[in-house]
């Protein structure tokens, strides 16, 4: 492999997402950055600090386009409990898109980390209540249209939410048939939809 | 801290348990064993062969332990359903238990091991899928006890179960209050139960 410098410092970014992503924090050595970034140890410090600051910069990358994504979902139906219902049945799919894995990286993330990380660990739970709060607008936006009973509690709903995407993309990686996660994504979405129409 | 022999091997795997539970896999290290064990390395390999060896023997033990957990809070219940629920809410109170960490093991080990760990992995897979099993036949008991509409689908059900385990233990190691945790459980647990009452 030759060794020519990146020069684009985003597409590096991306590849150390791509890689960060599959194999988690510490199992990826500097090593496996090297290879996937194709640049030497000293070129990645001169770019990008440090292993960690380098994941941090990775979940931020990865936080900006899941957001991006659910945002792109929302926006393609007029009603937010339909906008809510596509993002999760969208998930069913998460094995045909070729991502690093299906499991979300700031689940696993918030998996792995422990207190020796404590500083990226607080930013996992930043961008994950980022996450939460944009599922709890979107169902604010149901209630508002009349699709979601001002009775609901937007919270908990909202963390509800979360919690069935973390669990789903983390049944993925699950050993089972792709025809399988589509049907509970389906099931899940229906689940949803079916409570703005109660 | 005193090396005295730990002749306890039970005990001895106990505490690597505990400790893979809460670190995971690649974050232990031999060196963190030996804290945690009280054992010298050539004691914990005469042991227990390897760090992945003792990490398999951690693994089933852990999953010995879940399943036994399942079972008692099933059997205490004449209504399949509202065992199942029971076992829902029953998570809501997995922070005050002093466990090493509120997330599944299985589900952490699911999320972490890669391609190098394949044996482990195949064997984590096997694990979850006896969990899985294990719900099903409690769907089928509700099924049989007129409880459960015989067309519902136990397989799907069953997954959409462990999917929701998996999401509100995972949700759970977020810095979000412990009352929170508890109130997501019960509307999870009221929203099983209430399966069971269509």
């Amino acid at each position: 492999m030759a060794r020519t410098p990146l020069h684009n410092r985003q597409e590096a970014l991306e590849k150390a997402m791509a890689l960060f992503w599959r194999k988690g924090f510490h199992a990826t050595s500097l090593k496996d950055l090297e290879g996937a970034l194709d640049m030497r140890p000293g070129s990645i410090y001169a770019a990008f600090g440090s292993k960690d600051q380098l994941f941090l910069e990775a979940l931020e990358c990865y936080a900006q386009r899941s957001l991006s994504e659910a945002d792109r979902i929302f926006a393609a139906h007029a009603s937010p409990m339909q906008g809510l219902s596509a993002y999760l049945r969208n998930l069913g799919s998460i094995r045909d898109e070729a991502l690093p894995c299906p499991a979300c990286m700031l689940t696993k993330s918030l998996m792995e980390l422990g207190d020796q990380e404590a500083k990226t660990r607080q930013r996992v739970e930043a961008l994950l209540a980022g996450m939460e709060a944009r599922f709890a607008e979107q169902l604010r936006a149901a209630q508002s249209a009349g699709e979601l009973s001002a009775d609901e509690d937007i919270e908990l709903l909202s963390r509800r939410l979360q919690s069935e995407v973390m669990g789903l993309r983390t049944f993925a990686q699950r050993d089972v048939a792709t025809k399988d996660i589509r049907r509970m994504a389906e099931a899940i979405a229906d689940t949803w939809a079916s409570l703005g129409r109660a």
